[in-house]
């Protein structure tokens, strides 16, 4: 190719915009495939349930350091993050096959460690481990895991089918995974700064390390739901931050929304982390990355089970497209929403 | 962990002694799971058509090396693979996932390029690409693909179900592609202790370039066994070379095997390359990689008609585990069968 041409970096689109801009003309072929590109899974129909199925990989130096990282738990989260894939399908996981590629310096002591936390995470999960494949890397680690779950049709949960007034729900907390991250990443700073330093102590913050570093699935979540009787209208779930995976609903839908920072739910561990680091803790719950949790709609008349589900937040409420994506502050000022979560493209420099 | 304690290389275990060592405690626990790790694909049962399932990853510099490998051919080839494997099962190819990691410093046109091989391979082969994940790496490309086929359960061919005195055949020719890549890394070096040589005259080598840049599944040679009324009574795909996948189908099928060196299938640009190489052209096809053939065992009854078959050559025949595996050379001399295939953990001083 010759030099004098000019060429596009990849942060000129960022991952979704790269992602929409190599998929946006694929025609689906074959009867067997129901939903392609553009949910947290595919869905595909081979004659009896439905077929769920996601991928996702991960990479060492870009969603994982070593460093502070033990082994099994990287297994273990990189099966959570897909088994997450399935649950925002409102689906069951049930199977994964595994692509690992390592450096020649990797002992069989080291991959032993990761598949004992791959094989945790398939027991607690109830899923089986199929196949995949594994190979050598020149460089850093790299793992691949797709899954494959199953539904009813009319189980399963797009994030394109929320509608107006409907109630705006997550699970669990938020922030809480990002600030675990950060926490880390201080005390690697301080210790390459020293290495003589004492071992750093993580007393009173074991909630976010664990947030971080062996995130859970909410698949209990899902279970729930149903034993309630409630079925979302739309679900996704909470990788790349709140605001974004709202918008992402949103614009799918084609409607907008009220968020309230204040019911916004956040960990006391997380708030005290965010202080120390001088950090806003409802920035992190929107723009962190990693929580794993469930976003989801629901109809207005799910209000009072919802209310009183313990690991259920209502945070706010769908509304019509022009009325805009809002975040409502404790104050009663209302902001657009922006995505500022995490982006795999960004300038390193930034 | 402590420094004193002694680590194992993975180099000690190798691909298959590793894949082995990981897997061989798992029991499956979902009703959907009929075939988990061991063959070419798994096989999964949700109700309707049975599944197949395979993955396979490919890493810069190990598998692919982008001074010599076009964009939109590396996309085509880790399709093409994926959907051999679905072919060593007998089925149907139906679709894939994609997983791509890529250096910040990749263009947006080196991604459509890419993809452009990529949904190419989906056109020729039929499949939807359902799917994937896209991030960022510090280092190379890392493309990991899922591939879902279909087939009637009486379909499936396992590697494990061949019995003694049959047939063992294999499509296409051997070797051609492993000899397009030693004159591929030739020209290279070549190259690199000269840069202003003039371009390389691949003339007369066009066939095993092809091989190796952009190499076909057999789904033809599935098809024509069906419309010959052929079922393969074990079949796997070739790529770590002959003499590996055949030791695969003896040890599971518990046989053994005599392979006669005069009937194994080379062409004529592989005899040449392999002349002007000084290498042996037998040992290419017996031990060279990625040829991607269909590798397979028939009942004698079929003879006759796998004889008139232009893209089937038949190499040998099974027999009792106690005879060994073994190639019998043109003079008539026996010598046991080894896999000496490409492996990925060899030490890099090797």
């Amino acid at each position: 190719m010759s030099k004098s041409k000019k060429y596009t970096e990849l942060s000129t689109l960022g991952e979704f915009g790269l992602i929409h801009h190599l998929t946006k003309d694929i025609r689906l072929k074959n009867a067997s495939t129901l939903k392609g590109v553009g949910d947290d899974a595919a869905v595909l129909d081979y004659g009896g349930k439905k077929l769920l199925v996601s991928t996702d990989m991960m990479i060492q130096d870009i969603h994982f350091d070593l460093t502070y990282t033990p082994l099994k738990h990287l297994g273990y989260k990189a099966v959570a993050s897909n088994v997450s894939d399935i649950c925002a399908m409102n689906g069951t996981p049930r199977q994964i096959v595994v692509s690992l590629a390592l450096s020649n310096h990797f002992s069989v002591e080291g991959t032993e460690e990761l598949y004992a936390g791959i094989y945790l995470a398939c027991e607690h999960y109830g899923l089986d481990l199929i196949g995949g494949d594994t190979t050598s890397s020149r460089t850093g680690m790299c793992i691949s895991i797709t899954i494959i779950g199953e539904a009813e049709e009319e189980e399963i949960v797009y994030r394109n089918t929320a509608k107006e007034n409907q109630l705006i729900c997550v699970s669990g907390n938020l922030g809480a995974a990002y600030m675990g991250l950060q926490l880390l990443e201080r005390e690697k700073t301080v210790f390459s700064g020293n290495p003589e330093a004492a071992q750093p102590d993580f007393t009173g913050y074991e909630y976010i390390l664990e947030r971080q570093l062996k995130p859970e699935a909410r698949l209990d979540i899902i279970q729930q739901l149903r034993e309630k009787g409630i079925r979302p209208t739309a679900m996704i779930d909470i990788s790349d931050g709140l605001a974004s995976e709202m918008l992402h609903i949103c614009k799918d839908s084609g409607i907008g929304c009220n968020l309230y920072e204040e019911k916004i739910p956040i960990d006391y561990q997380t708030y005290k982390m965010a202080e120390e680091l001088n950090m806003n803790a409802t920035v992190c719950a929107l723009s962190g990355g990693e929580d794993y949790e469930l976003l989801f709609t629901a109809p207005l008349d799910a209000y009072d089970t919802l209310l009183t589900s313990e690991s259920v937040s209502i945070i706010g409420h769908t509304c019509k497209a022009g009325e805009g994506c809002n975040l409502i502050t404790r104050d009663g000022n209302s902001f657009e929403l922006k995505a500022q979560g995490w982006s795999n493209f960004k300038n390193e420099a930034e």
